[in-house]
C-alpha cells in the first residue's frame, strides 16, 4: 500500500514528507493505521545527525497511537480495529529480561530493531514502485506516517474509549516520567521529591510522584512557564535551576536532600545536582536524560558511601505491553491531566514545524492528527 | 589512670607511643581494657595528613575489641566484664536514621565526633599531668591504646566465647565487606558477583557474596597473593587487574555483565570499571572505598539508563550493636575465616611497624596484641 510519511532523507536536513511503500503485514506483525502522533526529542535528536547509532533514509517517528487494520499470521493478542499504542520498548513476555520483575528492557528484537529493521532482518518500507530501495523502520516504530507495521510484542492495547491523541503520549515521555517514579524509584508516600527538569518526562515525573503520595514534590525548571505547568501536575514547590539549586534544596531539607530526585534534562552538570541533592543515608538519584556523546556523570564517592544511589530509567521501567493500559487507564481514571501536555497539534505536513517548537521549547508537545 | 596509648603527634611522622592520662567513664560512657586491635588504611590514611579531616594530637586506633572495664551513670546496656567490639559508627536505636531500616548512620553524636569529642564536647585523652593539654579522640574509638572510654551507643556487646583477637576485625573492614554484600547488596543466591580489591574489604565481600548463595564470584586484584586468599573466602573465579577487566567480564557473562559488583580500591577508576561490570537490566555496583580528595567517579549515564544502579556502602550498611555480635556469631559458627585475614601480630610499641606494613601491601591485618 503506498501511504504518506516523514522521511529522514539527510541527517540536519527538513524531513522529506512524501509517498512510500508500506508492504502488509507478515508472520507476527501488525499493520496500524495512526491517528496520532507526538513529536519528541529523540526523534530530533536522531534527525539531527549527533546520535552516534542514527541512519537514514527512515521514517521517523515512535510517540504513536492508533487502530489495527490487519494482523499478521500467528499474531494472538491483538485483533482488527484494537486501539493501540506503539512501543519502541516490546515487551515479548518470554525473553530473560521479560520474565524478571527488575527490568523492562526486552532483548527479543533489540538488535534488528537497532538496525532498522523488524525482527526477520527486513523492512517493510521502501520507496514507491517496483524494486524501490528499503527505507529503514526507526526505534521498531516509524509513526510519522499515516499507518505502520509494527511487531505484534510491540503494541498495547489500550481502551478504546480513550482518545488516541492523548494516548499517543503514553507511548515514550510521559510513561517514562510517570514510571520513572512508580516504577524504577517507586517513591514512597510521605516523600520528599526533587524533580530537575518540566519537559514532558519531567513533568510525568511530578505526576507520578504525586500519584505514589509524596508529600512535596519541588520542581527546577529555568522556564516560568514550564514551572506553572508543573503545579498543574502536583508540583508544591517551584525553583528556577542554577548553581544553587542544590544549596536550596539541602536549606529545604533541614540540611539532610531530598528522598528521591529524577534528572530530566540530558545535562550532566544537572545530573550531578541531581545526586547531590539527593538524601544522606537513603536518597535515590534517578536519571532519565540521554547526555550527549562523549559527558559523563561525575559523582563525588563520598556521596554514595554516605548513603545516595543512582539509578537510570529507561520508558521509566515500564513493561509496555502491560503498563501502558494501565497508565491510560489512570488517565481515563481523571488521575493524569494529559491535555496540559499538549501545546500545538499539527498535520502529518507540518512535522518540522514540530521539530522548530521543540528548538524554541515553545510548549511541551505538538502532537500530529493524521486526517 | 596512666595507660600507653599510639599518639598521632605530627602528621606524617611516626605515631609516638607514650603513657597518656584517661579519664574514668562519664554518663552514658563505658572505659573498656582493650584486648586486640587491627591496623587498618584509615588510620594510616589519618596519620598522613592526607585526610582533609584530620587533627593532631589524636589517639589513633578504630578496629578494636575489649573487655568492659568500668560503667559511667546511666549504662544499662553493658556490664563489667562485657566482651565488646568498638564501633566508628555507633547505633543510638534512636535518631531518625536508626529507626529506618534503610541505613545504618547514626546521627546522635556525629558532630562531636567529627570533632574529635565524646558527645559531651570533652575528652577524657589528657597529656600526664595536672591540667594536661586535652588529647582528642579519633573516630570516636582510638583503640590504639591500653584503654579507652567510648560512648555506650558505640560498643558492640559480642559473645565471650569469641577470640577478641578475631573479634576486632568486624569492628572495620571485614563488617564493612560482609556488609556491603549482605546489606547493601542484599547479593541474591544464583548470583554473578564481582569484587574489584582483595584487601579487608574486598576479601568480606567476597565472604559475604559467598554467605548469600552467590554462584560464581570473580575477584579480580593485582596481588597473586591476594587472590590466593579470595579462593580461601569463597572466590570462585580470580583475574588480575587491569584495564581489560571489563570486556573479560561480558565475555564470562555473555556480554550482559555482573549482577552484582562491589569496588574495594578507593581507585575512582576501578570504581569507574565496577559500574560498566555491571549488568545490562539490573546490575548494581555498591562502591566501598574512599577516593582521594577531588577525585570523582565518572559514569557515562547510558550505563545508568540501561539498568545499572550505583551505590555506596559505609560500615557494610551494618548497624554495629544489632548486628556487628550477628556477624561474629556466623565466625563463632564457622561461616567465617577470619584468621586467614591476620597476617601480622604485633604490641602497641610496634604500630608504626604496622603501617609499614600496610605500605609494602604485605599482608591484609596486622593485629596489636595488648599485653
Amino acid at each position: 500500500m503506498k501511504i504518506r510519511a516523514a522521511v529522514l532523507e539527510e541527517f540536519a536536513k527538513p524531513l522529506v514528507v512524501q509517498d512510500v511503500e508500506l508492504q502488509g503485514p507478515q508472520r507476527g506483525e501488525v499493520l496500524v493505521r495512526l491517528v496520532a502522533c507526538g513529536v519528541c526529542h529523540t526523534d530530533m535528536y536522531t534527525a539531527s545527525g549527533v546520535d552516534p547509532s542514527g541512519y537514514a533514509p527512515t521514517v521517523l517517528g515512535h510517540e504513536g497511537a492508533g487502530v489495527v487494520e490487519a494482523v499478521g499470521e500467528g499474531v494472538t493478542s491483538l485483533a482488527v480495529g484494537d486501539h493501540v499504542v506503539t512501543l519502541f520498548s516490546p515487551q515479548c513476555r518470554e525473553c530473560v529480561h521479560c520474565v524478571s520483575d527488575k527490568t523492562n528492557i526486552c532483548l527479543a528484537i533489540r538488535e534488528e530493531q537497532g538496525k532498522g529493521h523488524l525482527p526477520d532482518g527486513t523492512t517493510r518500507l521502501s520507496r514507491i514502485g517496483d524494486g524501490g530501495e528499503p527505507i529503514r523502520h526507526f526505534m521498531g516504530t516509524s509513526t510519522f506516517a499515516e499507518a505502520t507495521v509494527m511487531p505484534e510484542i510491540a503494541l498495547a492495547k489500550v481502551d478504546p474509549e480513550a482518545p488516541l491523541d492523548r494516548a499517543c503520549l503514553f507511548a515514550c515521555g510521559l510513561s517514562t516520567g510517570l514510571g520513572a517514579a512508580m516504577n524504577t524509584a517507586k517513591v514512597e508516600a510521605g516523600s520528599f521529591v526533587v524533580v530537575f527538569g518540566a519537559g514532558m518526562v519531567g513533568l510525568g515525573a511530578v505526576a507520578g510522584a504525586r500519584l505514589q503520595g509524596a508529600e512535596r514534590i519541588v520542581c527546577v525548571d529555568l522556564s516560568a512557564d514550564r514551572l506553572e505547568l508543573a503545579k498543574g501536575q502536583g508540583a508544591t514547590d517551584v525553583m528556577v535551576g542554577g548553581p544553587d539549586a542544590v544549596d536550596e534544596i539541602l536549606e529545604m531539607t533541614g540540611g539532610f536532600g531530598a528522598d528521591y530526585t529524577f534528572e530530566a534534562t540530558g545535562n550532566v552538570k544537572v545530573m550531578q545536582q541531581a545526586v547531590e541533592a539527593a538524601r544522606m543515608g537513603w536518597g535515590l538519584c534517578t536519571v532519565t536524560g540521554v547526555a550527549g556523546k562523549g559527558e559523563t556523570l561525575d559523582v563525588i564517592p563520598r556521596y554514595l558511601i554516605t548513603g545516595r544511589r543512582v539509578a537510570g530509567s529507561s520508558f521509566g521501567g515500564v513493561k509496555g505491553r502491560d503498563q501502558v493500559p494501565q497508565l491510560v487507564d489512570r488517565y481515563m481514571a481523571g488521575d493524569i491531566d494529559v491535555d496540559a501536555f499538549i501545546s500545538h497539534r499539527i498535520t502529518l505536513d507540518e512535522v518540522n514545524k514540530g521539530f522548530d517548537l521543540m528548538h524554541a521549547a515553545d510548549g511541551i508537545r505538538s502532537v500530529i492528527e493524521f486526517a
